[in-house]
């Protein structure tokens, strides 16, 4: 594994409190690594809300089109329910192989956990093409369950990770009327990130009590401004899931689109789940630098996200970056580029603060120093004013490295 | 400099034999590099045709800007013609002091040559945003009309470089009834490189007499399976142009879409079009392997294109061929992201001649032996049957190295 990412939070993995009606366990089941958990199991009690998006990918993988059936299939399942994630091979591109594996590890762990089939979900990331040996999965399946603990989270985000050099995890705690309500998430990148949905794992879990449907929309809309609005290397994977369980064992029920206590738990959710799209980026492969690409004035919400896309995507804009150097006129090509509605004259670009450039030129006031002494900060921000409208949006990328090279040329991920 | 490029024309740069009409000069002008030639000139003959195609970016050059105007203005100039390209900066975001640059280097090269500033095409190649010294291309002007020779065309070459380790060139001789044709082409490179058009400066001369209209026709159409079909980094320059000039002393007059004569000169052109596209791919920067990327049984050519151009674009298949590792994976990967119609059990994908994978899963006689052998080689073909239709799309490109990342974060260029 690599060095610890210089971006991963200061203080480690963040104190994720027990959430109520989950449990979840680890092992190590020699997948591919022999030194260390791959496969984790997440029990969910019976009256739980579910709710997934997944990735867009055309080749996507045996597990993802499993979970896509079984979430249509079942709009409101009575639980409980399981997931059961392996690292260190996708599943995807694997034929027919591929979803015998998908129903060898569902059957298994429906025995042992004594659920339905329909509502153990599974996932699987690594290597695109290779079978998974799936009996290497049900071999540990007892033993899973026997260690099923509600403070294993921790342990759950580290058995899922891959390149990942720190395992992601997230949490608030807050108020809804007097009852306590938690949201806890882990996640995993960390190559092939590009927004579709965003290219990685992420399990999110609250103890509130919210009705399916309302969830599902309420992850929808915020999936747009958080996990699909990063970038490392705008290539898409083939496995890439979000899931988010309310347990509904806390506050009161929520089930009116307009009400306050759902206003407060989408903000606190947006929080965890924007916290875990930047732990995303920040492990980014060979990420030395966190970036973050803000355009407004734009003519629509389309042409504001073409640009930040583009400018987040460019690989000379982030290797400028991974340089330290100001080198704006990248920017400028990336903007051009876009294929959004662009006034060149009327553009103005800021590094932070520091106005760089406005009127179809460099502003007569920015110093490159003023500029490069700005590129040495870790997190850097890149203002775009596209001076047309009120339209909005915000991307975030990290800078492209050597070690991007080193990790994806030098050894098969 | 860098050092030269391994996939660099093993015999330097080609013949250029002279091409009736067309007169070549380079300087130093010292506008950035000091030690080398950074201005060359073009005098071309008066009864010329003339066709360019220029960058679709919306932050494009202020000498891009005039050539369109030029060229729209006047569909059937007499001429004579002048091309003037520095080095070193390319006069891009240079707001009204672009335009002013643009001007004064046109109407000092009227004054000298003798001909209409109309008639005078610029292009700037080099770092955006800089205010372009023009008074550096203006001095060197008479020195440059003084050492005008109908043999310059390799110094002309050398003098538009950037990032290039080497001057591109390519020359076809062929007949059209009895009389000999000549083109000869130049070119330039090397990061920015992505299709919309190519991202680069080129310039094609034949003795061929065709009308002007045909000939922009003509360029139109190979340009999009040549130059458009290259990508080194997926990001587009401020700055790409594409002219191609008939000087009309050779041959019988080409005036009919459907004559013979037509399409030999097509077929002609169309090689040195893609010679030069390839040279461009080849000196890519840090490149060290050529890829074709040849996708068949697309059911519709957008939808061809789509996965090419993914494949062709993904920092993950391109690390994966600089590091010699045969990660097909990773090609599902870019077909599944590509957004094209694709039925994942239909793909066919091979390296060169070996089948790698079918029927949804890796082929059962696919060694991964054979596979890194062949990866070893310096052009790499990699071959997708999308199993849909009859369309068919091919890009090239070339592998994503350090080298890549050491050009571009470790100096501006």
């Amino acid at each position: 594994m690599c060095k610890t990412s210089p971006l991963a939070p200061k203080n480690g993995f963040p104190v994720i409190k027990s959430i109520s009606g989950v449990q979840f366990s680890d092992e190590a089941a020699g997948i591919k690594y022999t030194d260390r958990s791959d496969v984790m199991l997440t029990y969910i009690c019976q009256g739980s809300s579910v709710a997934g998006i997944f990735t867009k990918s055309a080749t996507r993988s045996a597990a993802v089109l499993d979970c896509q059936n079984k979430l249509n299939a079942i709009k409101k399942s009575e639980g409980p329910f399981a997931i059961v994630v392996n690292s260190g091979n996708s599943n995807a591109f694997t034929g027919m192989a591929g979803f015998l594996a998908v129903e060898n590890i569902c059957s298994k762990f429906s025995t042992i956990l004594k659920i339905r089939a329909e509502n153990i979900y599974t996932a699987s990331t690594g290597v695109i093409g290779e079978p998974l040996n799936w009996q290497k999965i049900v071999n540990v399946a007892s033993s899973l369950k026997k260690n099923l603990s509600s403070a294993g989270i921790e342990g759950a985000a580290n058995a899922i990770m891959t390149t990942d050099t720190f395992a992601k995890g997230s949490f608030k705690e807050f108020k809804i009327d007097k009852d306590l309500i938690k949201i806890g998430g882990i996640a995993k990148g960390s190559g092939m990130i590009a927004p579709d949905m965003a290219t990685m794992l992420v399990y999110i879990f609250t103890d509130a009590r919210i009705e399916q449907t309302l969830l599902e929309e309420v992850v929808s809309e915020l999936n747009e401004e958080t996990f699909n609005s990063i970038t490392v290397d705008g290539d898409t994977s083939t496995s890439d899931s979000l899931m988010v369980v309310a347990t509904c064992k806390s506050g009161p029920l929520i089930m009116n689109k307009n009400s306050t206590e759902l206003k407060v738990f989408k903000e606190e959710l947006k929080k965890v789940m924007r916290d875990l799209a930047h732990q995303v980026v920040k492990d980014g492969e060979g990420a030395t630098k966190f970036i973050e690409v803000e355009v407004i004035g734009g003519s629509s919400y389309a042409s504001s996200r073409k640009v930040a896309k583009s400018i987040a995507n460019s690989p000379l804009v982030k290797t400028a970056v991974a340089g330290e150097d100001p080198n704006w006129g990248r920017i400028i090509m990336a903007i051009g580029k876009s294929g959004a509605d662009v006034k060149r004259d009327l553009l103005k670009i800021k590094f932070g603060d520091i106005l760089v450039a406005e009127d179809g030129w460099v502003c007569p006031h920015y110093s490159e120093e003023k500029g490069a002494t700005y590129m040495q900060g870790d997190e850097i921000k890149i203002h775009v004013d596209l001076g047309l409208g009120n339209h909005k949006s915000t991307f975030w990328t990290c800078d492209l490295t050597h070690q991007y090279i080193s990790i994806n040329a030098d050894y098969r991920s």
